[in-house]
């Protein structure tokens, strides 16, 4: 396997995790999460989404908790989901602006009550209103690799929007498996052809675990040449009271799998698990992940932070 | 990537998924999970385990269950720790005895209680047993990838173990990730070794999800030229009671993946998933396989066998 000597997480918990907790987690909580992972090294966080309070009550914090995260060494990107989100983020220092249209109608009706036509007609002012504040934008893709209303998502579709990010100037581009529907071969072809439609134009994967395939679904990625994921503390994300939901890729478990394959990370494993403890703590219930559960790979290290002993 | 266009997956819920359970499942229940496999196209499947009732009582009854089960197009394998357990499954008239040593000293001591050379000792009886009545032995390595007391395993204690076998004639080999410590790039290489020291020896993978690496590891394996995988129905296995314990590979996510992306295993996902919601119906807890879950990818389907409409 031909693989990249490192590659970049970008920590999607606190928004994409939290948006989806019934009861809210306090600020004060939030920002611990924030600060342990920013410890254990993480240098890209997605911090939170300037939302309707009423949209995403959880998320309603949203400045508050901008106004205290750790800001040295780290980049903080909130999602907007129009003009007015974008302000509030700018008036609260985000450092990237994350802005969402579905590669399918069906999705982005469902999602945001719009036409994709109607969303792109926003992004001119995002985009204009970012540039005059020298804040850059990243352009994501929901349901890029199969829509739960449609079902398969052909590569012109999510294309089409690539490039109208592209020709307003974004930073890079996200490219997400919103309700888990990629496999390998998916997200290989994918890769690829984006590579040669795109070149030298910055992606990230972002993928969901519905289906069983997320890790899988990197590793491919991994292989095209893709060298940034969305990862989220403990698998966070999805609604946990929904059985059929699920989370997306647990960041401890991405960074043991590729700092074990020699793909630097720059993250410390150990205290990604004790965030992650620190997280599950909170919540009071089990999150997907499983490098919390087992531990590390050397049995004296699994058993000091998961006590797990033995583990078999 | 350079994929086979069909593989053959070993169903081992019934004995690797089963011998975890705390309460008994009555025979009649495993024997419907059996039908339900069958029905779905499953061919190959790791039945049970003569072991002594007192070590599991849990597969007290493998007599009585191959007693029952479908034969007709199907090969049941049982596994067996000693020549007495050989004998029980021959009388019981099972397809294939599994034979298990692990590849470390101090696994194998805490597993069966014996240092390999003394399970080397007791092969040629089983193998000489097995030839007598046609049955062929398939020879198993515990933590091929790792050990949970030694950490590391070398090539060279797996393939020691491998060459024992093979010199007695067994009709293949099983690699397994006992307690999930493998990565792609240890399975790739593993893989690509094996296949160059054992040129045409069959070889299966075996792989637990204890650190989330298991369906990337399947991938990698696929890649390196491996054709047969261990899966467990709904991903059973580990104990349930245990946090961090983890299950096999779930046979109906694997299969999900692999139809997916072009590779026949021959099984239907929708009579699968439909054996998976018996199996969590029989067990009164959830599972962690995620298709059953999620359903296909079809919306139309998903929500038909899953009842999950949108599954967002």
């Amino acid at each position: 396997m031909d693989l990249p000597s490192k590659v970049k997480l970008r920590e999607v918990a606190p928004r994409d995790g939290f948006q989806s907790l019934k009861d809210f987690l306090p600020t004060e909580q939030k920002l611990q999460i924030i600060e342990a992972v920013v410890k254990a090294g993480v240098k890209d966080i997605e911090s939170t989404s300037f939302v309707s309070p009423r949209a995403i009550p959880q998320l309603r914090d949203a400045a508050d908790l901008l106004a205290q995260v750790p800001r040295q060494g780290v980049t903080h990107a909130a999602l907007v989901p129009n003009l007015k989100g974008a302000q509030n983020a700018i008036s609260a220092k985000v450092d990237q602006l994350v802005v969402v249209i579905s590669a399918t109608e069906a999705h982005n009706q469902e999602n945001i009550r719009r036409s994709i036509d109607e969303s792109l007609g926003d992004l001119d002012s995002i985009f204009s209103l970012a540039k005059g504040n020298d804040t850059p934008v990243i352009g994501a893709l929901a349901v890029s690799f199969g829509c739960p209303y449609q079902g398969d998502v052909s590569e012109k579709n999510v294309f089409r929007v690539v490039e109208e990010y592209i020709s307003r100037g974004a930073a890079s581009i996200i490219l997400a498996d919103t309700t888990g529907m990629a496999t390998p071969t998916r997200v290989q072809i994918m890769v690829l052809r984006f590579r040669e439609q795109f070149p030298g134009v910055k992606f990230t994967l972002h993928f969901h675990n519905n289906r069983g395939t997320a890790m899988a679904n990197l590793l491919a990625a991994l292989i095209a040449g893709a060298t940034t994921f969305d990862t989220a503390l403990g698998g966070i994300g999805g609604c946990p009271y929904v059985p059929q939901a699920a989370g997306n890729l647990p960041t401890e478990d991405v960074v043991f799998m590729l700092e074990d394959m020699g793909v630097s990370t720059g993250i410390d494993l150990e205290e990604l698990i004790t965030a992650a403890h620190l997280l599950e703590k909170f919540l009071g219930y089990p999150l997907p992940g499983q490098v919390m559960k087992s531990g590390p790979r050397d049995p004296k290290l699994a058993a000091k932070i998961c006590g797990v002993g033995q583990n078999l």
